[in-house]
């Protein structure tokens, strides 16, 4: 009994897969700190479960499958606070930005077809692009630059006749990066020359640290009919299983035929849709706070990193994660030590090797995902491990 | 910008594209009868949103991408009733029986793979072919014969080097066919002679009518590594909304490839889930009732379509649906007459033209499919109505 070629050639999620590892940890009484997950300790806003409880139906029904009313018309508010004034037939509701990117792959992709990225990317776009049979075809960009995009030729250079979009993820993961207003602009004017739609996936819009300005897909205007946003509440406001997302486009036709799709996997559940649609009156200092506790994480782990000899970064600016280089030669083998073998304490550390966030094969082999999603002292904690356990790791290896 | 030839050569669902003319029927003030949708009105037990409403979590996470621990467990307890002790690791939460076969679709088939099936079928396993890249291919089941199997030879004949997979909805959507046990042995020497798997959609198996019994592919004991068992809870517990399905197996290989494209959308709702488990405390009498409830309706609509001459049909004895030829050239215009220009007493139907549920262009063109999900007083209302349409209707077209 065959299999597809697709599933045998798909990878297990580089941020789960090591998972068995720590639920054996976890069981042999050893306290395992999460860094390879972004997944927040921030409260989600009591309205939304507060919406929930005041649910009252005594038949779970079907919703209309670009999302109920209620919720499209809290994302509509939510985005003019960015600028943009959507329409109802603007944008979809999806199951979780994950399925708003697999949903845009296959509509703009058809079997060998390619979506131009900067690598490292969120692992999970190889994923959805093998579930396209599509095709991600990456851009190098390095933690030494910060992985900020290289120049237009570069990029340029990359484009075939199969290319369909641009894709990035800003601010980045598993990077962290916040493209500038330039980079953003050099993209618009890629897509518009070369005929390709500009895929955004901005689900860490709100993260952006030390003040910088941060600049939306959504702010060029003049290729708007090209720029197809990818959104979801997941980490906006802590609801990571609530499992809401968007896509929305200026381009009408576009989101006309992405409804075919969604018809056919009928809606998103209803009850979450009814906890999402309270959210838009989340005030702003919900905000404000969250983005100042991730900021002082950020130094946290920054000091962390700095105390390490042989680590390779640059300080992030935006969503909680950051790509480094470590002084090992396979962060996978390191990470599966930190969760079989380590333990200081009774504690020890998870990150997510890197290398399943790089399309071209060997890179990212010594690099490692880090998320900061953990209260101060614990991060804290965390780095003094994950510094212990380099040096006893090189010990090891020697 | 070019849209994929995936996108553009898909439909919108014939259950749901009819809906606009629905709405402004609807704004004029007609009252629709909706024969269209498979949306039970029976109620959600009311331990699903107790759970719901005890749910205590300050932060919405991500759970596991199989599904939760106890929604797992729940479903494992549902199947022991059916024989079938299904562990862990043969089973993968999903969202809802759409999902679920899209992961399987996805999982069998490259680009041009075929999956076997009798027509006319649920139209949505065309939309999940053409999402895999894959094909439905059909093999003809007609209204005179009750959409009973053809000879093992005639679906043999449509075997090629690139089936993978014979695929049976039972009880059938859209036809309201059970099959017997001798059908369902048919099919499993033919998955074992063919080296295919036997894809089995049983979302209905609680409902099939006049005592007649049931046989489910997970009786197949002798090929159990080739059974794909695809469920939901949506029917069995009127639960649509939910959007909580399964896909299981006894081979575990396949569940372990499945697995890296449930991990790719991270998981499933986490409120949804928790109302999902405590289900399986649903008392047998819940199914009892409804069964009898639907067998009431199956009835008063066959006695309806009596009534109208011309109309070809077999009693269905599952699922809540038949497929009827009427007495009209194209079912798909008489389904928008009835929507905008039909109106009796300030009420109409609204029907799904069968033609969306066959792969062969061209069949299914003068039927439909109606749902029996109205209660007695409405259903008979309706009949009454679709009596009085198709005359007027009649009168219209000559």
């Amino acid at each position: 009994m065959k299999l597809s070629n697709r599933i045998l050639n798909m990878q297990f999620s580089p941020i789960r897969k090591l998972a068995p590892y720590a639920a054996e940890a976890k069981k042999r009484g050893t306290k395992v700190y999460h860094l390879n997950i972004g997944q927040p300790d921030v409260l989600t806003p009591d309205i939304f479960f507060k919406a929930i409880s005041n649910f009252k139906e005594n038949v779970l029904k079907y919703t209309e499958s670009q999302g109920m009313d209620a919720l499209q018309e809290s994302f509509i508010e939510y985005y003019k606070k960015w600028g943009t004034e959507f329409a109802k037939d603007e944008l979809l509701v999806t199951n979780g930005g994950s399925e708003a990117i697999m949903l845009t792959f296959m509509t703009l992709c058809d079997p060998g077809d390619e979506i131009l990225s900067p690598e490292p990317f969120y692992t999970n776009y190889n994923g959805f692009a093998q579930v396209a049979s599509a095709k991600m075809v990456p851009y190098l960009t390095k933690a030494e630059d910060g992985f900020h995009l290289p120049s237009k030729e570069v990029i340029e250079s990359k484009i075939t006749d199969k290319t369909r979009a641009l894709m990035i993820s800003n601010p980045g993961n598993p990077t962290g990066t916040v493209y500038t207003e330039e980079e953003l602009r050099m993209l618009g004017d890629i897509a518009k020359e070369h005929d390709l739609f500009l895929i955004a996936d901005e689900v860490y819009r709100e993260f952006v640290y030390d003040g910088l300005k941060y600049t939306s897909a959504l702010t060029l205007k003049d290729i708007e009919d090209r720029v197809i946003i990818v959104d979801s509440i997941s980490k906006r406001y802590s609801a990571c299983g609530a499992r809401i997302g968007l896509v929305a486009s200026k381009n009408k036709n576009l989101i006309h035929n992405i409804m075919k799709l969604c018809q056919s996997r009928l809606c998103v559940p209803t009850v979450e849709q009814i906890g999402a649609a309270a959210l838009k009156d989340t005030p702003e200092s919900y905000f404000i706070e969250t983005r100042k506790e991730y900021q002082k994480r950020r130094d946290i782990l920054m000091d962390g990193l700095k105390k390490i000899p042989g680590v390779v970064c640059q300080k992030p600016t935006g969503a909680f994660y950051i790509v480094a280089k470590l002084p090992v030669p396979d962060a996978e083998d390191f990470a599966k030590y930190l969760l079989t073998e380590f333990n200081k304490d009774g504690k020890t550390v998870m990150v997510a090797p890197a290398g399943g966030f790089y399309a071209t094969p060997g890179l990212g082999k010594d690099e490692v995902r880090i998320s900061y999603c953990l209260n101060c002292d614990d991060l804290k904690d965390a780095m003094d491990l994950l510094k212990v356990a380099i040096e006893e790791y090189q010990k090891v290896i020697k």
